[in-house]
């Protein structure tokens, strides 16, 4: 068994003030709510609304995508140094089986994380089934990034 | 030099059709319009405004994750045969550069495609940069699908 | 909770043959062998060696790729229906730190399993530190694969 | 059209030098060659050979992955800051098709950059057909890495 992952930054009062924050933009469009956050770890959810779902009778796909990726920065923001700032790099997402109507829950891990980068796996569930699976990388950016910002 | 693929069930029809349609759920949302279809490839594009934009100052990067995942499925209607669905089944996307406002262009190719799956890359591009590219698997789900129905 | 998978097919005569099979190609220059194999999940590892370690002092990352996409066939056969073949349809891979010395074992869960494809998790450890992990789907081809073969 | 990248410490001479060296470990039992070297783009291949082939008479998947690996890591040596180190952090990759005699050849090219990070997308051909096409991303780890290493 590898070794389990300490987050010596973990700031628990910012986890609890992004759970209670008002979201915005395409999080606030899917109505996005963190449920659980601990150190590494995060469960976040929002409930399937007529507005979500296409002519098929399923919801788009691109809301489980952009769930995720939602996930993969939230994640970060409380186990980062302050003022970091948490840039998802890239991710990979499995769908595996259409979403219609209820809760669609996300519980996302940090499985890997230096000063420069994380890795964090997420599984999403809806009705008892799991719906996707993602894996990302998030590039952790210092308080003062340097000149050209990119990465 | 790999031989350049074929479409024998192109319907430019279908395809001139999906230019003008409205859309709805996460897609409506974004405001995403098709600029240009051929057998094959896909330009689609929408308008950076406001609400899209988070308080960092970039838009979600889940805009553009959903903005690719449209593009997955939307490119596969015109040459698959009539009545098939197009399952996005995985993919996988690398953010390269923060989007603040204007015109976000997606260009995506097919270039790979049996009687069951597809695979698509996409570039996205914003102000003369690239700020995205992925990679991804659909799904061709035939017009009476098997009682199983997942995949 | 998602509700456990269950393997209807699963052959455990055909994982213990697995175990005590001898490797060929790839994966016999890596020496990989199985160490357990449960319906759906899988542990397989493989010893480093001078001859996979390059000038740096690591092994090459593409032994951790390969040895992964070994893992991702390997799980697949005890639990298909018999004589269907397993192809590796795509994974994405995060290597999270580098492997010098001792065993790298790899446990693969199938996470997800309709009648033409499964997706699989994977984690690979070395000395007690995650070092990959990484998602794949798998593509069951029945015994009498459709005349154009490819997918 | 996104703007051309430019690189600015490409070095020449160290691409040749990498075109004529021998190789080691999984890219020397593959036998890949470099055959074309440019500033952010590389050609390499290896020629299939019997003990590559597996029973079902195709070389395994792994072969292809490793391939990929190795080109990911080789094409920025010659565009980073001298003694820089290339770490593939992550990838992607299709399988779309079966190989079983003749040259693989991988074509990658670098389609972002910034002072620590890359991009960059593969296509594998085999006898005038794409067989595996990549994305994944390397982290460029300056001379003196951090005390931490990892990333």
């Amino acid at each position: 068994m590898a070794a389990a992952l300490t987050f010596e930054h973990w700031n628990p009062e910012l986890a609890e003030r992004m759970k209670a924050r008002s979201t915005q933009s395409i999080d606030g469009f899917l109505g996005i709510q963190v449920a659980d956050f601990q150190a590494g770890s995060l469960v976040a959810e929002f409930e399937v609304r007529d507005e979500l779902v296409t002519m098929i009778g399923n919801i788009h796909g691109g809301c489980i995508t952009a769930f995720v990726d939602h996930c993969l920065g939230v994640i970060m923001y409380p186990i980062m140094p302050k003022r970091s700032w948490a840039a998802t790099t890239e991710f990979k997402i499995n769908l595996l089986a259409p979403v219609s109507e209820g809760k669609v829950i996300a519980s996302a891990e940090v499985v890997s994380m230096s000063k420069r980068q994380a890795v964090v796996t997420i599984q999403v569930e809806n009705q008892e089934r799991l719906v996707a699976v993602a894996q990302g990388t998030v590039t952790i950016v210092p308080p003062r990034p340097p000149a050209d910002g990119a990465s």
